[in-house]
């Protein structure tokens, strides 16, 4: 026996084209817009926002790529987004991360109008995530959910252990199980005897960041395995789960890559589209 | 063996008692002031606004009770509300729940100014209690976690279990414990086998709303037991714990009434000085 693959590569091709459908029926109207600001050349940040453009263009959506020095102020970057949150032709406001230290992550996330926030990282969509009274979430968590809810796999009373519990992952991941009613455990790099914590779950979310975490002690037959890990090992990339091993034991498993990440770009894409429909009301 | 009673009665004296030495101590400077806004009679809201006006003529702080008609509209509300956002004389505002029907309590604690939310139920106080970055926090989640560090119980790596996913116990608490390190589990009525998910933690928090749910069955010798309940069984009041049988065998627990209850008033003070001291700045 070998566990389902749920593909994320597949569910995001068809959500993608699913979008570029809802895009070319508004007819009429501009397209939507996503402004990224990029500062510095940081090559990992240049990767993701080409994948960015490439699929922003792919649905229809039109995005602007600004790239500023390395040794932008604080204050030149608050600036420009002040301006872009007046621009009302923006849509969605995108501020690759990380940040060169001169600037305060936290000053920029805050300053992000909760209208155009696309990554969804700015306290207010936060809390109305922990409400449960929101259109936008965190892209990641938000692709988790779809790809759980594309098996139909069950939330409401299914017991869901995430490991992890960072601000754009684990915690709002677990303010959306929690409003949907599943019981949920969230655990950290404290907590005690990590394997039976897992062993027992319905799903099992590993957003760790550390390679070969997940083994076979940590897993049941039943359980759901959905891997946010995104690491390299020996030059491969490769998620939190000894993919191998934990495949042909568990009932549905997500592969890296092709699992949570082309889900998560997916997401960023639906919050823009979200973000343009409320701005053009 | 019969566990420790954590006293909310005595921690909140000393709190309480604390705090009118901070305020005391400036002088030259005006009292904190709080203005809590009431719309209609509600006897239980009459009762709460009476403890609360009192707690805070013992600690100092000036306290103003604007009690409005049953059938004050949203926009009357939300203009005085406003009015109040504006007066810099004023350091926390509090609009006491329930509300009657014509007014929607979600539009309502939206407007109240993050600046002036002495409750802590605004999205934007609650988006940064789950990033860790307030000194604001909702007043009964801050005052288990004051009831549990004034026992020294350690937080980093426990096994907490929360009954109840409310905006504003088990949501925020989780977010708070999250960030202490703590491994959490929350709890709802679609849980499975709850007293085997709450058997085995070193701290159980029940806020369910439910007298004598929680039995001995769902306890262990080391486990501290947080009473947030507050119910009433034949015209006493009580918790959600079986507290007798139950405090036979666990560690520490709060009772009811004299546990959380009084923490929850304390912390409501605590939270208007500190909106004060950043108002006076």
């Amino acid at each position: 026996m070998s566990a389902k693959i749920i593909s994320g590569k597949l569910l995001s091709q068809k959500l993608n084209s699913s979008l570029k459908n809802s895009i070319d029926q508004i007819k009429g109207i501009r397209a939507p817009k996503l402004t990224i600001l990029q500062i510095g050349d940081n090559p990992a940040s240049n990767k993701y926002i080409k994948h960015k453009l490439k699929s922003c263009k792919n649905v229809g959506i039109d995005c602007d790529h600004i790239k500023l020095d390395q040794n932008t102020t604080e204050s030149e970057l608050e600036k420009i987004i002040i301006d872009l949150n007046k621009n009302n032709k923006v849509d969605g406001v995108l501020v690759q991360l990380p940040l060169p230290n001169q600037i305060n992550e936290k000053i920029i996330k805050n300053l992000i109008d909760p209208k155009k926030d696309a990554d969804g990282f700015n306290p207010i969509t936060l809390g109305n995530v922990l409400l449960d009274d929101t259109e936008i979430y965190p892209a990641t968590p938000l692709g988790i959910i779809k790809l759980l809810e594309s098996e139909n796999i069950n939330l409401a009373g299914a017991n869901v252990t995430i490991i992890g519990r960072s601000n754009i992952v684990g915690k709002p991941l677990a303010s959306i199980l929690i409003n949907k009613s599943a019981t949920v455990t969230i655990c950290n790099t404290k907590t005690k005897n990590l394997a039976k914590v897992c062993k027992n779950a319905d799903i099992l979310i590993s957003a760790a960041g550390s390679a070969n975490l997940v083994t076979k002690k940590f897993v049941n037959k039943r359980m759901t395995v959905i891997d946010v890990g995104s690491n390299f090992v020996n030059g491969k990339y490769c998620g939190d789960v000894d993919y191998d091993k934990v495949k042909k034991i568990v009932k549905y498993i997500t592969p890296v890559p092709g699992g949570v990440g082309p889900m998560t770009i997916a997401c960023l894409l639906e919050n823009v589209f979200k973000l343009y429909l409320n701005n053009i009301k």
